[in-house]
């Protein structure tokens, strides 16, 4: 049998570890993966575009365990009430192939993906960050707004989105969360607004264009810039010339990918990047001074998607209580013997219709 | 929800339908699809290569469902009383990416790898094709046998194992199936006696390694080969002389994979071969002449998986009972609203653990 994790698990489950020490966990699992690189298979995700979007398949290896995830973007499924973001994963076990996990990942990638731009900005942004713009207050703000409170500090959170309900929405989710009383929540009626004097910039709008939510005139030195919404082909939030800046240091998850899906698309592709890996592995250096200005520019990579299913079937296999378990593959005596353990076993298999 | 059907599902839905009608509704679906060649995204499955064996991805799209496959292949699982060979599945619309359908497709591939076999021999073999040799009693062998039997009109049965238990494993299952009762079954002791004088000829054994189970002194005028069992990279079946045979048409499902998997790998990448969908479409001769050999070189490609997830969920929506179904990914009063539909809902939901 295979485990399974569906919508009702993943809350159970996050609601008895407490999302930030979730967080916490999913960022630590994410940067273990990330020192141990080059024991990973690596390759960009395998993409069917259509005229309405994109569904993609990002499998990963680290020789032990093998994970994928399945995962749409549909900018326009909002409004027939659909997520624009869905997806799901498995966890195998290499030497077998055997699957040990099902799971969903529509949660779950909004957890990994806040868990990831918080990691990183550990080791990028400048370690007395406490003002945060959170620009673009679609289905990922509440997860990033509270990563970054959890594990990077800040204490001040700026919010604007060219929908003011969509800050009103974030702002009110925040505000039932308990444990958050100590992040102060500010709307802004600009990016400007929200930019000024903060020392990390998110951006997570999800439009399928090419858009400059951020240009050069609006950053600061010393800024660390959380670029998260810019992630396929065609599709960016930042200004070329803010990324051809001297001074800005632009790192990146899988550089053949993020060439590709990146804001780094629109740069020559000789355009000198750091790897997350590398900074993680103190290799490189993310940021050299104070006034550098450090660009995640994130794309969302299969190492964090293997990293999240191994977390969770690692928390399955601490649970005490039941587990959802499917048949998804059979269990035979004889596994030679498939179709007798199978078709074959049962009264009802006959060769035509009964009438 | 998703639907989802799992071992016992496809158990119940197959009986329901009598695998006979099954395989031949499955067939027609596959015809299908090759017919419509031209409207699928093609590509070559996206393979895990590791110590023990491979984990695949095999997505096909027809511009409406999108559909792939997971599955592995480990030829050493039966010692430790794993199948070989597992999968599963998901059907999803390609306008939204919602999923539509997770299947098992374990007991699936073996039908739709017999079925696609079936419904080649349909093309390629000689019309009064009676009588076939079956090489390699394994998981896959009653579903060629009772494929061939529906389909093809095979009326004779001649088995050969190295192992003569896995012969009357066979033997015995089919034994069980009332209405083969009009299925001759002969165990042979060796490729010779069995291959003699046969029409067909089905190789499915499951080595990883380069094997000759078939040369070409062992092969007649007018025989129509069915090798299955060569489908990845330094696992084959055939001899070299025999693919090299003037008399002898190879014909394949996606060229650029079987170059790659199929006996193919064997020859010079020009050796000319045809496309299974050319003679279906009556574009190109499969079989020219009652003497010819027809070899059909399959290796399994996405687009049959594919029309077994569709063929599935037709059959699902024709239902009347309960169909499962899983909560895989998220239903939101507000799409644009991912926290506050889930994890923010909760009462759960709090930043840390409380004591």
């Amino acid at each position: 049998m295979v485990h399974y994790i569906g919508i009702s698990d993943i809350e159970r489950l996050v609601g008895d570890i407490g999302i930030g020490p979730f967080l916490s966990r999913l960022a630590d699992t994410i940067e273990t993966d990330y020192r141990r690189w080059d024991e990973f298979e690596k390759s960009a995700r395998v993409a069917s575009h259509s005229h309405d979007g994109v569904i993609e398949l990002m499998p990963a290896s680290d020789g032990t365990l093998y994970g994928f995830k399945y995962v749409n973007g549909h900018p326009r499924n909002t409004a027939q009430g659909l997520l624009t973001v869905m997806a799901f994963g498995m966890l195998a076990e290499v030497s077998t192939g055997c699957p040990l996990l099902l799971s969903e990942l529509t949660v779950t990638t909004a957890l990994r993906t806040a868990a990831t731009s918080a990691m990183a900005a550990r080791w990028l942004a400048r370690p007395e960050s406490r003002r945060m713009a959170l620009i673009g207050n679609g289905a990922q703000s509440e997860f990033q707004a509270i990563a970054f409170h959890e594990l990077v500090g800040v204490r001040e959170l700026r919010l604007f989105d060219i929908d003011p309900a969509a800050s009103a929405k974030v702002a009110q989710n925040l505000a039932r969360v308990p444990a958050l009383h100590n992040l102060q929540v500010h709307m802004c009626s600009s990016v400007r607004e929200a930019v000024r004097g903060a020392d990390i910039v998110t951006t997570v709008t999800a439009d399928k264009r090419r858009a400059v939510i951020l240009d050069e005139t609006l950053v600061e030195p010393g800024m660390h810039l959380n670029a998260v919404g810019g992630d396929c082909p065609g599709k960016t939030e930042l200004s070329r010339e803010l990324l051809l800046r001297p001074d800005v240091r632009i790192v990146v998850e899988f550089e053949p990918q993020t060439r590709i899906e990146g804001e780094l698309q629109q740069v020559p592709a000789d355009h000198p990047v750091t790897a997350l890996a590398d900074v993680i592995r103190q290799r490189a250096q993310g940021r050299r001074s104070a006034q550098d200005i450090t660009l995640f520019d994130s794309v969302g990579f299969a190492l964090e998607d293997f990293s999240a299913l191994r977390l969770l079937h690692e928390i399955l296999n601490e649970q005490t209580g039941p587990v959802r378990e499917l048949d998804l593959v059979p269990t035979l005596d004889d596994p030679k013997d498939l179709f007798g353990g199978t078709l074959g076993r049962s009264s009802r298999t006959r060769l035509r219709r009964v009438a």
